[in-house]
């Protein structure tokens, strides 16, 4: 889908306590740094549907498992990010997300944006706006 | 401590599943976006001792208890960060840090660092080469 990169991430195990890649400025889908910050979802919940107009989102799941659905105004698109699945979800302005709490455990992603919060740059609508079947 | 800043973060609850701030590029102790990555220390290991040239590290626990001891070669210093002392800890560079997975659960950080990681601008020691009774 046009807007949405996915990129495999890297572990770096050590006994004392490993290190997970999230993000270079170097890395494909880095525009800007703006915030961080963390997010969870309860097991069964969704949260959604959220369109940005300007922010740029990478998503990284550090625990749990997440699933998300993108919809570009033409498809679905579906993606579970985990532990075992451990990947960074880009997703540019103009695409509606939504996302589900997959795992009875604590479900919770980081998003780094490309810029601060500002509650008019995004447009929510209810979950049964669109056609998808969770 | 000169060059340590500890700044208390916020949560936005949320019966779906909370929001937790981490840094916004607006915040003090920002100095540029380099890398974001997670690390983990297990239950009673300590990790340490090292001591950035040009780094200025960004420190977020997300899970567990980490314990953090700092070093200006004058004084030592030390600060527990858990869910229930949700702080963002910023260290400049040319401060000595190791630090300890205080609980049984994930121990686990997120350093949203100012530059990227390069082995050739830190420096480390082993532990007993510091007077600290951890």
């Amino acid at each position: 889908m046009d807007g949405v990169i996915v990129t495999s991430l890297s572990t770096i195990d050590n006994p004392k306590g490993s290190i997970y890649h999230a993000m270079k400025e170097s890395d494909v889908g880095y525009t800007g740094f703006g915030e961080a910050y963390f997010s969870t979802v309860s097991y069964g919940e969704i949260k959604g549907w959220k369109k940005h107009t300007e922010m740029t989102l990478n998503l990284i799941v550090i625990s749990g498992e997440i699933e998300f659905v993108l919809y570009d105004l033409n498809d679905f698109m579906s993606i579970r990010l985990s532990n075992s699945n451990y990947c960074r979800l880009t997703v540019k302005p103009g695409i509606w997300m939504g996302f589900k709490g997959i795992s009875t455990d604590r479900n919770m992603l980081l998003n780094i944006a490309s810029i601060e919060h500002n509650p008019n740059e995004s447009v929510n609508m209810g979950l049964e706006e669109l056609p998808y079947e969770w």
